[in-house]
């Protein structure tokens, strides 16, 4: 793609992630991709960036200073948002993201995920909208039917429909198996749907003609817990056999959330009152099918995550390249000239440390979305499923590590600007009210690090956890026969992967899941850190030979990375190795005051 | 004082901190302290935390949705800031902490920071205007003339004036060697002073009868450099012999900044035309004198981030224990009750790390206003002499650490609360933003980080370092004749303060101020988790005896912060023991796109 100034994400870095690193032009040799070639992939990420500039970052200020607004009946937004979301849908980017089978373009994942991430880096709110209807349309691709997915499919791809996902409750956040509301069969095979939904993002709008909610919900010989779930697709609008709308469905706005940031996003509770609803797949398995919609939503997140962090990065550097204060602390004279404080060691420190942080999390995307790819073109089974084991291992980090550390960057893109960055004459506050919300939903931090250590390393007898340390493995195998820089990092890397396989057998032999998992957060930032510090070598190797500035750049971060934040992945895991049980052998009234 | 809920900071661990720990009333032995006795102080927390709680709590959320405006002559703020305020000055609690000299109660500085610790609890930017008078005021009584505390310390006792201090410029924030602001001597012996301060807090407003502005600025012939500021008194409306107020002098506010927190502390841009100023001592040491009130604000911020935190954990400790969300991972029954979020490990932690971070903060706060106190009642100069290091060294990490670690527990107050926590019905979203400020303003963190590695760890041959590396072990020696849990931890500490003082050793043997400094953003980090591991250390020892659950909580969160905290010191030592010099050697192209 061209490489223009940018202040959403660098066209260089998707530049050298996509081509130099990932090598996505090989796709198309594949049959699935063969229809497309290297042109059509830069023609899109430059439109898409363009796009993203003029129509969803022009309106990103004023979807903060201006939230929806619920009258009792209905949601007002502000009107860029329709507006820009129609250009989107209009220039065919959303169903370039589709497969073919729905008139889609089927384009790559990771092509995909790199445009897309910049429309979130412009506006993570409106970009909501497509990145939830996208994950909508999949899940009903993977478990709907014909008829369902041609209903409903066929116009989330248009942009006609939209959709969203519906599993909280007020008393359900967190804790799925206390779902409550109720599905009653009806002689024509489709449910009553009754209860309450909270926290549903883009639950009700005038953004698109209909929307499509999935919804957990339970029958009434349902046992109880998450294996008596059911999903059902419960249109805002019924819609009749020949695609066109029929009446008004029992799905009512009750309620919206005031959010801190992510305002252009209408959080909203709903209220489902003698709703129709049709099942998707069979009865009692609305979880396992709710999951495929969940883990591409949590890919998002921590996607956006990321975009955001790395705007807010950008906007950083370039004020710490302009904003002259002080000198060196070497220079006595107080008339010398004064420096552009990207030249104070504290400021570089900050500005590394974000770079390693939001170009490691997009990076890590990527890597995953190429995984995806790599399976679906796959012939071979047993690779197809270990490519699967691996994304479904780096699903909860991605999520999880992405989220925590990109809100540092856009902290310490505040603090780059000093008391400028706290007012609302710069952009990085509000990204960093934005950046709040992505380590709380779909799944918060904690969810996606129980995830990871009681289910993902532990899932068919490690095989995730060693299908991803085997890839750390070829990487440092690569690596110590490169230069000397590259082995220096290998060995730390190798050192510390060796400790994290210990630590994780050592874990794996406790009896109790409470015990495995008391420390699963400190496991988290562990292994994520062990898992970025592997995508910076990956990155060190990808740019060993550019000898500008851009490859200077992406070796510089990855030595910082493994200089500064590397070891404290062996601190936690010392911690971790310790097996304290501090933490479970507490009495919680110690927290009243 | 009574131990009564607060949603603020906890009444039972200031009785705690006052009176088990520091043991306060030995200070009314002495003669400075002699008019008073216990009661006269817990009748003053008590009559603080029912303020605090009536009257700045209430209108807290109001001040952040209610911004002050300027409507190009004057500013508004809402009319709870001034009625609250004139409630706190006529209850005589500014008074109570000023000397009896200016008519005030002389109030042990531990007893008053506790008591004023209550307001920026429960409103940090009401609070801010008299935490900055009286800054202003004791800046005045150590070096301004009789006739000027006459005329302005007074005043500002009585609540009539506040008090401002005017350092930063448009162009000049961290960096004041580069104030451009001129003082031109006027053959009565006063000043006219000509330039914009920007960044002023409490700069214009009608919250006072008049405002003292403490003005830098630069005598004609000054030098270049900090060497040749000069400090000048500059009331907003001039004060005649007779104290009546005089005609409006030369300031006029220019502008206010939109700030993303901290709302109801109108931030100014003020102007200075031909203003009336007056000298304050000699000219050229402006800087020194300033740093008394610049050091006094750094001690009150790095308090009042303690407090904002500390309140932001009771409201996710409460929520915590009433919220009921999941079960034990251990049970298997989905029909089994719901446990409180405080039975989960992740929130467990959260609320522990919290819960040290903000105590700690707090503890250490009250800690260094005793050595204060202590050096104010001494009769050995020596000893006087050493407790002046040791608040000189203390302060920089009581500005940086503090600030920097509540801001953790505000976010992790969120995370307790979920969805709910990112939305305006809770108030956690609001300190959360409002604390945010503490790590920028009276110097950001990495300017505390210089100060503290660059100047007071080296400062007189190392001897504030040294006294406070003596405090440290004399508490480990008391510690090591205890219980075998205060042996632990005090095995554990020494080896981290070994660690420290080896590493402080090394760092100073260089040569360039630029190599010394290069990594103290983490040297910051570093000592700062080893003086809390010490504060921690002796809350501890005071609370062996106790068999409550409130000594059980401060056992467990010691031992929370050794376990889980202290380990990550020892890396961050480590990593400043090997010396990089990457942040040194960068081209600072890389961070251009």
């Amino acid at each position: 793609m061209k490489i223009s100034p940018s202040k959403l994400i660098s066209p260089r870095d998707i530049n050298f992630l996509l081509y130099d690193w990932l090598d996505v032009e090989w796709l198309t040799d594949s049959p699935r991709y063969s229809h497309l070639t290297r042109n059509d992939f830069d023609s899109l990420l430059d439109l898409c960036l363009d796009l993203a500039q003029r129509e969803f970052a022009t309106h990103n200020r004023k979807s903060d200073e201006n939230e929806p607004v619920f009258d009792g009946a209905g949601v007002t937004l502000i009107p860029e948002i329709k507006d820009s979301l129609l250009k989107f849908y209009e220039s065919g980017i959303f169903a370039s993201g589709m497969p073919l089978a729905v008139e889609g373009g089927q384009l790559p994942h990771t092509v995909y995920r790199a445009c897309f991430a910049f429309f979130q880096a412009a506006n993570i709110s409106t970009a909501a909208y497509p990145m939830l209807s996208a994950a909508n349309a999949n899940l009903l691709l993977a478990h709907g039917s014909p008829e369902q997915i041609s209903k409903y499919v066929l116009p989330i791809v248009s942009g006609a429909f939209f959709g969203t996902m519906c599993l909280s409750e007020p008393e359900a956040g967190s804790s799925l198996a206390d779902v409550k509301t109720k599905a009653q069969l009806q002689s024509d095979d489709s449910y009553l749907i009754t209860g309450n939904k909270m926290w549903i993002s883009g639950g009700d709008h005038e953004l698109s003609e209909n929307i499509v909610h999935l919804v957990l919900a339970r029958t009434p010989d349902a046992i109880a817990g998450v294996r008596g779930l059911s999903l059902f697709i419960v249109p805002k609008h019924l819609v009749n056999a020949d695609g066109s709308l029929g009446e008004r469905n029992g799905v009512s706005l009750t309620g919206i959330n005031h959010k801190m940031g992510y305002r252009g996003t209408v959080n909203t509770v709903l209220n489902f009152s003698q709703a129709t609803g049709f099942l998707v797949g069979k009865e009692n398995h609305g979880l396992e099918y709710m999951f495929h919609m969940m883990n591409e939503a949590r890919i998002g997140v921590g996607t956006g995550a990321a975009a955001v962090g790395y705007s807010s990065y950008l906007q950083a550097a370039d004020y710490a390249s302009t904003r002259l204060q002080g000198r060196s602390p070497d220079q006595k004279d107080p008339e010398s000239p004064l420096l552009a404080i990207n030249e104070h060691s504290d400021v570089r420190r900050m500005l590394l440390a974000s770079k390693s942080y939001v170009e490691g999390g997009l990076a890590l995307s990527l890597y995953a979305a190429k995984c995806l790819d790599e399976k679906l073109i796959s012939t071979d089974a047993q690779k197809s499923d270990r490519l699967g084991l691996l994304l479904d291992i780096l699903t909860p980090i991605l999520k999880g590590w992405t989220s925590k550390w990109s809100l540092v960057a856009n902290d310490f893109a505040i603090q780059v600007h000093g008391g400028y960055g706290y007012t609302r004459d710069y952009q990085v506050e509000q990204l960093w009210r934005d950046n709040r919300l992505n380590p709380i939903h779909e799944g918060t931090d904690g969810i996606q690090a129980i995830d990871l250590l009681g289910r993902k390393v532990r899932m068919q007898d490690g095989a995730a956890f060693n299908e991803l340390t085997d890839q750390i493995s070829k990487t440092i195998s690569r690596a110590v026969n490169r230069s000397v820089g590259a082995r220096h990092l290998a060995d730390d890397l190798a050192k510390v992967l060796e400790q994290l396989i210990d630590v994780s057998v050592l874990i794996d032999s406790q009896e109790l899941l409470s015990k495995r998992i008391a420390d699963a957060w400190l496991y988290a930032d562990a292994i994520g850190h062990v898992v970025i510090a592997w995508i910076w070598l990956e990155q060190f190797l990808a740019s060993e030979d550019m000898v500008d500035v851009f490859g200077e750049s992406k070796r510089a971060t990855a030595q910082y990375f493994y200089t500064y934040e590397l070891p404290n992945a062996t601190t936690w895991l010392n911690v971790l190795n310790a097996r304290h049980d501090l933490l479970l052998k507490l009495d919680s009234k110690i927290f009243l005051p």
